[in-house]
């Protein structure tokens, strides 16, 4: 079960080493501008993802296989297809019995019964995040006006990223990192109290992308720790600004028209040069893994786009979905 | 917009000071053993959230008004409802103008146009959560086997949190908390890759619940400061027992059968005795505004138990989507 | 399960003989106003049917319990509620082991294991109707400027329906009907291709009316005898007005302005007075069954009105999906 | 929008003329053997249709493109996509001033506000069924023990379909028809009452393939010309078994056990030979239209498979959503 949003919906299909990767996209209205060179500039983000990342070359080239004509969305479905070229066979279904400590070779076999296809980890694969960001860049489009900013700050628990991404680099090891994103004139009145929360979307969006460890929003786990005195975060002018908009650009689960700020924790890569212990469920006893070809030392350089995009996603559906509730003042 | 839940479904309903608060819970399996007192020790949990919190008296009796005949799920929907007793009425609309900080005020008119009821804010209250706590109740009882543990892990950054809800209701302020809860006896396979993944599932219900800052698993925020090594958690026998359970108990947004850890970060209450600044949308300039009444020092004794109920709402609908989609090894 | 609707959403709760009856409506617009008196023309359409229908006296006097504040819709869930005042027990226990035909009886037992309330047919009771018919007031709301006219146009195959009632009324037997429903003034737009198609959203809805067996739009099953160019329907001016509404309002699956035109073939009420056969299921062999209590002679002067709500409601739905995903013509 | 089903679901993309159309079928347990060969007798329905379909060499050779692992569903997404080969240019944009009857081409302009794709109807095309029909194929996968059997019973109202199809096309005209599918095996317990009644969804899925006018179920309209002492069908065996089938498989929303039977009204191809009037938006006037190409006479002949395939697919989606549900007798 692998699709998102009410009004603007994103599924995403493709395994690592299949045919094909990419994405769906309905609900997208019509006549928005979209051309394969628009998706560029977000996946160039994704590929290179800054120093310390692996040099694969993966195929980005985008296919846009339906819902656009002449330049423009449509209104059908815009299916979004990356052929997957330059994968490597590996010896990947030995991980069905000695799983990687970090990946989903125990979960998707408990799962999916040892159906689910093992190379490159399928389904599971970071390379499935290509549609993501091409669902990303088409949300982007519906939220004219809106500006994204994302940068991660800190990893490794330093400011100094490049710094701790090398040190781990150099050590055969990986570090984790939280990535920042801030988006900058979105209209008050996204999002609804409970389920439709702008959080709980958001939120929903965010921990799909793989090795998200934590989300938080304005202040966050911060929050915890102060005094109401200190977080209540008054409106200072008639345009509904806040102080300090300790609140992240929320208040009741609506946008209130200032940043919207969320942090996420992301994991280290779990694919690390050094051994590694893990069980061994054929032989049923510990045993030692290595686990071979190159690796991000530092899988959120090349994630912090595609948190974007997952944020971005669940925006335009909450836009989508209050442009067909506003209050009708009769 | 107000529901949550693909299969196993809540719909919260009701405002603060309107004739009742209830939810519609749907796609619960026939034959489950439900009474009104299954409800009583979560709703103690709710009302009473320790020292520190108000003694306001709750209506807080459940009153099964459908699909239950018997003493058990009948498979027709689930209304559960609360009628609302002492509200106080009180000048509520002025807030429309004067909003009170950390409150959803100014979103509210903005989103509703002006016609939201303000009186003990309405829709937004946390009166609500009473809902969302039955419907927890109901979904535990699917999860049977599943063993849910909740607790406050600090407050004011203290582990101690005791003295510093004390300390801050001394101070005529509030305070915030972690939340921590624990969920021991979920089976492996639950969730899927990307937008069904069991954190999103989790997040999205529990940002759902008011005044939540962030949400996260296992190592969490912490994650980001750690070197793969330290953070990869080993298989160590053959039950798919973890070393250390840093991933919060899923690998690939699939349980893996050990113990699902999540926190909250709970802001502090946003009403607080002492008076705060706040624009004054009406006359144009910063305004002192004094919130009357008696407020909890620190919303998270409370809402303790809803974010639990959050959890296992969507703990529920995960459980009961494997049931659809288990592998058929014909 | 037993909701419906994307943007604008209902769901059904209660039992024949349970306390309360009714609907949650969630995905209102906010400022549409609303008062307990709205809906005491459609309630009353369906409590009198006209001649022919059983003089019981239902309680259908709608509580409004949330998401109207001061005569208008708030944007938040619209709670609607009837209570169950004057339900005679019954042995419907007996149902189980010897079904009535043309009831759910069997189906219910093989579905919730025998936990569904019997009294009164419980959730399958036409009682439960209530709660569509208070939405379909709401949807109307919302469908500003759109014209609903419902009428039977036959029974018992015969035009003269009075007729036809009265002689299976005479006969202790009922008779089939079938109900036609007009809108008028529906906007052009509303719909999508395949599975969001109008035909296939109002098909859905009319189909959860009980006691349907068929749903036509404009030449219905007409149209399969016809030849194309007899079918065809021009358009004949620049408002978009076709020569003689032969698709019923509908041209690939989307409204094209004119006439939407719905016709459902409502059986005959399965319980008559006539003693009937059925299979005894506890012992083993065929048994007649006599079914107490009075009787309508035909459901379809009841549920014309219970049709044109889940017409409504489809279309309201329709109409906030469109407002959402409208071109933009950047 | 463009999706259907809870569990097992659907999304069909593409246009006539575009590179590929196709369909991603997610919810499908893992485990199920699927093979490009599997499509091909319902590809080879669709395409031939038998005597008086258009000669059209369609490219419909399945491309698996995820999903399958070692001949098995892996339980990730299942993409199916078809290249678009032969398609044939021809002058589409002058139908946006000068709609075609019976055609989606005023509709589709309001709708998508002219930014839709003309050539071939685009996404409006019967060229997008093939998507549905391989979804089809995966849904009749997991119904494992149900069969399926789809005539054409009559063709402008006579029984010799063949007949009236050759005649339609002779006078360069074209045919309607009435299309039944009968699917035995399936388990009683399907479907429940009201919005998820086991007719609302199948009626929900029929209508979204073009041009169907009407869908019934058992007796169908025929029942709202009979009496009840006629129409009730009685339970006859311990099986389940009724006397004639008249509610054809269903009571109260939920498959009985015995044979469903549905029907579905396909309107006559609104492509004909013949000239035809319609309005000329630009010029404000009536004027005579040819259409040219080959058409089909009777595309209730090429549908029935469509037809057939969009009943498996709702089916299956109940089938999955039982599984989830069962009662729990504890």
């Amino acid at each position: 079960m692998n699709r998102f949003g009410r009004i603007f919906r994103v599924e995403l299909f493709g395994e690592s080493h299949g045919k094909e990767v990419g994405a769906i996209i309905d609900g997208c209205p019509a006549g928005i501008p979209l051309a394969p060179e628009d998706f560029e500039a977000d996946l160039a983000r994704r590929r290179s993802g800054g120093a310390g990342t692996t040099p694969r070359r993966e195929y980005d080239i985008p296919r846009i296989v339906s819902g656009v004509y002449r330049g423009r969305s449509s209104g059908s479905p815009i299916c979004v297809s990356f052929s997957n070229g330059d994968t490597v066979p590996g010896d990947y279904e030995r991980f069905a019995d000695v799983p990687r400590p970090g990946h989903a070779d125990f979960t998707s076999r408990v799962k999916y019964g040892g159906y689910s296809d093992p190379h490159g980890s399928g389904h599971f694969s970071g390379r499935i995040t290509v549609g993501l960001v091409a669902a990303g860049v088409v949300a982007k489009k519906i939220l004219a006006g809106a500006d994204f900013s994302t940068s991660i700050v800190s990893a490794g628990g330093q400011s100094d990223v490049g710094a701790a991404v090398e040190a781990a680099a150099a050590a055969e090891d990986s570090v984790g990192a939280v990535v920042e994103t801030r988006v900058r004139g979105l209209p008050a009145g996204l999002g609804e109290p409970f389920f439709d929360a702008c959080e709980s979307l958001v939120a929903h969006a965010v921990f799909a992308v793989p090795g998200i460890r934590g989300v938080e929003f304005g202040d966050g786990f911060r929050a915890a720790a102060m005094r109401g005195s200190q977080h209540n975060d008054p409106f200072v002018d008639a345009s509904g600004k806040t102080a300090r908009n300790g609140s992240g650009g929320v208040n009741g689960g609506i946008t209130n028209g200032n940043e919207l700020v969320v942090r996420a924790a992301v994991k280290p890569t779990s694919s690390i040069a050094a051994p590694q212990s893990t069980f061994d469920f054929q032989r049923g006893e510990m045993t030692q893994l290595v686990i071979g070809g190159r690796h991000d030392a530092c899988i959120a350089l090349r994630s912090a786009v595609v948190i974007e995009a997952a944020i971005a996603i669940a925006l335009a559906d909450l836009s989508l979905a209050a442009a067909a509730t506003a209050p009708r003042p009769l």
